[in-house]
Parts: C-alpha cells; sequence; structure tokens
C-alpha cells in the first residue's frame, strides 16, 4: 500500500494575533511545520502548539525563515551566508527546546516563504541553510521541492532529502510552482485540489496544504478523504 | 586552597554595533554569560563568541533576558509567567545549538539586567524561569544572589544554584545592590574592587565583572591578580 | 439635543496579521485611534487605514503605545520618562504622515493598553507622554478616563483633555475599570451594552468601542442605535 | 568662489548601542543625515541627536532604511512598492516630529545602505521612495549619486535632486562605487582623501564623510582643511 505524509505550515501567529485554525489542522496532518520566532511564532504559540502536536503525535518541524515579522518571511532578504547559518541553527534550538518540554522534539527542517523559495537556485544560501541543518543535528531530514539547489546540497552534505508537493499550489511543466502572484497560482476548489491528489502523490513523499488560508481545514480534509478514496495510507515520514 | 569562579555578561552586541571586548574578557573568565537575542546577540555574534569560549575551554552559560533589544532588557516588563516560561526556553534552546556547533554547550543559565532583578522578589517571574530552566534541562545550575525568592524557588525545584557577588558593585548592610542610579553604586577603582575581593570571595561561589564598562579588562584582571594574592584558586563552577 | 463622539482602536494589524474589521467599524465611528508601529500597526497598514478614514471623514487620532509587538503593547513597562517622551513624539509624527499622505492629520492622542492604564496613576510616565503630545502639537486634544494623572498633567500642559467611557467594560463604584482578568469586566451582550449608553453619555465626551473583539461591529451598532433611540448625536469631538 | 556641502550618516546609535562619535561629528559636517529607527536609531537617540544638530545649526537629514536592525540596513529586501513606500513615510515622519521638536526639521532625504545602492538601478523601489518623499512634503530634496534611478525618478515627479560623492570611497571609470567587498573599496589615508577632494568637489554638491569608522573624525578634518586649502566654502544645500 502506498504511504504518504501530510504537512501543514502552523504555528504562524505572534503574541495576539492569530492565523489559521491550528487545532483543526493538527487533527489532520501527520507532519506540523512550525514557525520558529523570526517570521512568525512567538515562544508562548510554539509551546501552545507543540503540545497539541505532541498530544496528537504529529510530527514536529522547524519551519526556519528570515528574520522579518513585518514581511512574513515572504520577502528575500539578501543575508550573508555565515549569518543565515547562525540564524537556522538558532531557530532550530530554539523550536527543540520548546517540543522536548511537549515531549517530543524537532524532527526535520522546512524552510519557509521566500527563504523556501530563494534556496531552490541561491547557491550560498542553500549551502548555508544545509550546513546549518547538518551541524545542529545531521540526523533531520529537510523538506524541499523535488528538484533544487537546497535539496542538492543537502544531499551532499549527507542529510536526507524528503520532497513535497504542493496540493493547492498550479505547477509549470518544468516542475516549478506557478509564483503567487500570477493567477491560477494557488487552487481553491476542493474537488479540483483532490483531483490532482493521487497524481502528486507519485511524485513525492509528503504533501503540503496551507494553514494559513480561509478553507484550510475544507482543504485538507478533502485531501485525506482523496488519499483514503485511493488506499493511499496516511503516515509521517520520520 | 580556596576556589571561586569568575563571570562576565559577554556577547551583547548586536548586528552592526558591539559592546564591550569579549576577546579580551573571555582570556580572563571562567564562565561567560552570553546573550540569547532578546535583549541582544544576534545569532552570528552568539555563533563567533561560542567558538571564542569553547577554543579557551570557558564555560558558556545562557543569560536569559526580557524581549526588549530598544532597552537592552534593562526595564522592567509586567510580563505573564506563561509568556516568560516560553521565552526563557526557547532562548536557552537557542544558545545551546550555537554552543553545541562550537562544541560546548550551555552549561548554567544566569538572568540579565532587569529580569534578574525583577527574580529576586516577583514570585511569579522567578517561578516561570526556574520553571523554564528545570524543564529544558534539570541539571543547568541557576546563577543569582546569595538570597532572593528565585533562588528559593530554584532549590524547590531541584535546580543547583550557584550565588555570586558582583567585584565592582556596592552592597547595602542587608545584602542587596545599591541601584544603579545611586551614587557610588558602580565601582571604578581597581584597587578599590581588588581589596574587596577576599573578603566577598567568601560569600558566594562566583564573582561577576562586568564586560561592558569601559575599564571592564583592567578590573578583571585586577581581580585575578586579587584573587592569585590570596591564595584563591581560579575555576568553573560547573 | 446631546452630542457624542465615538470611538474604536483601528489599525491594529502587523504585517500579514490582521485584528479586527477596520472597515466595518469605519462605518460606524466618529473617530478613529490609529496604532502607531510600536505595539501594532505596520506602516502599509496604518497607510490603507488612514485612506479609509479620510474618505469617510473620520477623524485620525495617535493611539501611541510601548514598543512591545510580542505583548501587543499589553505589558507594563517600566521605561525611562526620557525615553517614553521620544518614543510618543515618534510614533505621532510616523503617523500624521501617513494621515497627511491620505488628505487628513492626527488630530487627537489616545495612549493604548498598558501606557493608557499605567498613566492615569504614574506620575512620571504620565507627565512624559503629555509633553511628548504638547511639544509635537499643542492644539491635538488627548483622550483619557475622566480622573487621573495624565489628563490632570495634560490640562496644567494647557491640552485639552476629551474624556470617555467605555461601552463594553464594566465600572467600579470609583470610576475606574474591572480589571481585564476578572470576571464580568467585558460585557458581550449588545442589549447590555445599549441599555448603559444614555448614562455613559453623560459621564464622558466620547464613548470607546473595542474594533477587534469578535461581536465589535454588532456592538458598535448597538451603541448607535441607543444613542439614536434617546436623540444623542453623533459627532467627532474635534 | 565655489561651495559645498559636507554630510555624514549620524544619529546610528540603538538603545545602548553607540556607534560613531556624532558630537564630534556635528561639529564638522553641514548636513547630518539621521537614521530613523528602522536600520538604526531609537527615538531617544535621535532626539538628543536632533537637539546637537539643531544647536549646531547642522541641516538635518531623513535617512530612511530597509526594516533591519539585525543587518543594519546593509541587506537587500525584496520589499513590495507599497510596502516600501509606507516604510519611508512613516520614517521621515517619525523623524520630522522631533527634530521640530528640537527647533529644527526634516529638511532633505538620503537613503541609507542597501536601500541607497539599490535604487540606484531597481524601478519599482526607486519610484516608491521618490513617491515618498514627494506625498510627504515635495519640498524636500534628494541625496543621491549622480547618475541613476533613483534621480531620474525624483527629477520626474518635481523634487530637487542634490549629488554627491563619497570622500573615501574608490570609483570605478564609469562613476560607481567599488563595492564594500572589495579590496580599496574604503580610503583610510587622510592624505590620499585629501588630495580627491577639489577634483570630487566638481562633481557634486555635497560630500560625504562616513560617520562610523574608527578615523572619521580626523577624515572628516582633512577634508575640511582640503576645501579650505582650495578656497571651496563649506555651506549647506538647503
Amino acid at each position: 500500500m502506498a504511504r504518504i505524509d501530510l504537512n501543514a505550515d502552523l504555528g504562524e501567529g505572534f503574541g495576539a494575533w492569530r492565523l489559521g485554525d491550528d487545532e483543526a489542522m493538527l487533527d489532520l496532518v501527520t507532519s506540523a511545520n512550525l514557525a520558529c520566532g523570526f517570521h512568525a511564532g512567538d515562544p508562548a504559540t510554539l509551546h501552545r502548539t507543540c503540545h497539541a502536536a505532541a498530544a496528537r503525535d504529529i510530527r514536529i518541524g522547524a519551519q526556519v525563515g528570515y528574520r522579518d515579522l513585518a514581511g512574513f518571511g515572504r520577502r528575500f532578504i539578501d543575508i550573508a551566508a555565515e549569518d543565515l547559518y547562525a540564524d537556522v541553527a538558532y531557530q532550530i534550538g530554539a523550536l527543540d527546546a520548546l517540543a522536548r518540554i511537549a515531549g517530543s522534539s524537532v524532527t526535520y527542517v522546512k524552510p519557509h516563504g521566500a527563504l523556501y523559495n530563494t534556496i531552490i537556485q541561491h547557491e550560498a544560501q542553500a549551502d548555508a541553510v544545509a550546513r546549518a541543518v547538518r551541524d545542529v543535528n545531521a540526523d533531520l531530514p529537510v523538506l524541499t521541492l523535488p528538484r533544487g539547489v537546497f535539496g542538492d546540497r543537502a544531499r551532499e552534505l549527507g542529510l536526507r532529502v524528503v520532497t513535497e508537493a504542493f496540493a493547492d499550489r498550479a505547477y509549470r511543466e518544468d516542475g516549478t510552482l506557478v509564483p503567487r502572484g500570477e493567477p491560477g497560482a494557488v487552487l481553491h476548489d476542493p474537488a479540483v485540489v483532490a483531483a490532482r491528489i493521487p497524481a502528486l502523490s507519485r511524485t513525492a513523499e509528503s504533501i503540503c496544504v496551507h494553514g494559513d488560508s480561509p478553507g484550510a481545514v475544507t482543504l485538507a480534509r478533502a485531501v485525506r478523504d482523496a488519499l483514503a478514496a485511493n488506499d493511499i495510507e496516511l503516515a509521517p515520514f520520520v
């Protein structure tokens, strides 16, 4: 029987600000990418989300990002490699302490937003992120697109690379994502999303559903139903 | 032969801003209290300072503080206990990741600035800090004044409490520090500081010298010379 | 015919994070207290909200707060008077530039959250805020409770003091607010709120409705209906 | 008699952190580019620096930058035009309030660091900055390199463009600066700097000396002496 992981970006509030329905999403995913405080995620929010994830035996991943609360980590920053390296290590360690308090731990790393996209192509930043993960804990897999500089560099450094596909994002023919600004970049119809799941599941080890969009919970349920209907087992990759 | 530890607050720059001469101080102390990013200390600075400390076999302590870069952690913040708890755990974990990359680890915790002073008396904040340290790693000692709520609470929770005396701060008769604003609160004359060292050494397990004042290096040398002249061995407490 | 102003705290998002329904509230109030970036309110959000307020001819007030995004300005900070003075001037000037671009300007000042509450009693901080307002623009009224140190100090400095009452907050017999943590501190039933409006309107020049609670729009409508039913005219105080 | 302005970046501390000797530099320059809080410059520091500048009748310019304290505004950020527009307006307004309290006002705008360099070529960001300046106060000149997109766009919008030359930076043959990372990019020898001043003075309306380097005061004095020796009068451009 085929197996696949379902991941979502969670813990993305900050102080009084909330984003998405973390509790509902945690009932649906197998892996939770938690913000680490640099683009979102104050420690108290992360602490609560770690507990909620651990209580459901959901895996916790460190969603490291650029230091940019005002931009939610969605703006490229031309940060020096040695600064990015330290920023990534700092974020993984910070979240791991909160995860361990909750009886779990950080078990993988998935870069966020503009950092995620940048290191598909940016050699120096890809290398900095991969080295930081390896130096903090060489057993941590990284979650990324099937093709790209970051995955290549991570493999060279001996890290396990887990590939993911986006349930609600349109792809170009070359396998890259249609940029968010372009029409049709994000899919909102649960039926359309569900219909893609069997094919998407053959291209990657994890499927990402976005946790912060209005219909996130509905979409995640549609993905789960589509997996069940196609006899694909949901299971975390670690 | 009597033994004592010598500690200083280091890693207190942020990005382009520097504070104190960390390299020179690391040649003189046995324990380095490193800022953790909330009141000072960007990850790249902390990464370098962890390496410099590890290379000299100097112990690394997490100097957790209020989230207040503009105030350098020197302003009391009436933060809720659950938020402070998570902030402290986050900071310890973040610094520990950088210390481990450098071949060392966080081996104790010393609160910074206004947090240090507040939890001498503030029950809820003292409890939050002590619980966070215990939950992250119950083997981490905490560094504090000989008397106070924080030390009491930490002992109740099973933590080792290491007491410290301030080489360059005036004391009141009841053992508390003369507040910084008052005349004579901070001592600058190396000879005056040196003369107090034998007596101070009998009251505490560690002596603190401030790393960010202009004469910090000179004062630290005076303290070391006074210890040597009085046959008191310098050694870390962990 | 009696007249009263209706004010609400708006512009309280930050980057990707939203709080409250600013557009709907701007259709109901006569004065909009806009965050100024220190506890909430990124410049682009404020720019849009200033335009939306100006388009409706709603007055714009500077809701100055402590520098504390993580705490949403709801935590007391023991900031030095000279720092608070400069922080307040900075925030008023920043918002005023955005308001002027939108064809309006800052026409009053209302402190936010913990700063609002603190300066009812805290002499040094009350004085710092009042002096900052006077020095930036002595024609700006300040919005505060009918009794308190801040109002007294502002009057002494020649500022106009506009008093406000809270539509949805319970009061103690001495006229102070029941603290948020206590049971019954916040009223949620529109009928209960509406019933208090005639009496409240006799105690103050403006009524505050909170913009960030789930039922904010419904409550604001209930207040407007109650004012109309009692022949009290809605009008800005400046 | 030829005339030229001498400008420097000042007010670049933040809270407990200091950078450069602002008081000494204010005795030497005719125009002070003051940070506005986004890459450096807390309000209390800016307040003091505005007073010090006003006391010497030195012009105050708003040195607007990217929101990036950790990077000191020296890292390109791919910020959306509408966000940058609002950030620039916010910063100018904030500093202007502090300058007015000090009896002066913001009389020009000079972008800082990576923003300065970016808008020499980046159409969308150049346009956003120029529009923000125009919309806040169309009488404010902007300070930039003799050639570049920002100057062109500012002129199109009706702004006065004041050109500047860098006393201590090496130029390429095409008139652009040798990037900071390359050897020889920054000149440190006062005699070398002094020798270039007559030629540089013919290429621009203002000469920039950096305020944060160790020999800043010495270099600024060398520039003044060279101007005097060549009968070039020092005078602000506004």
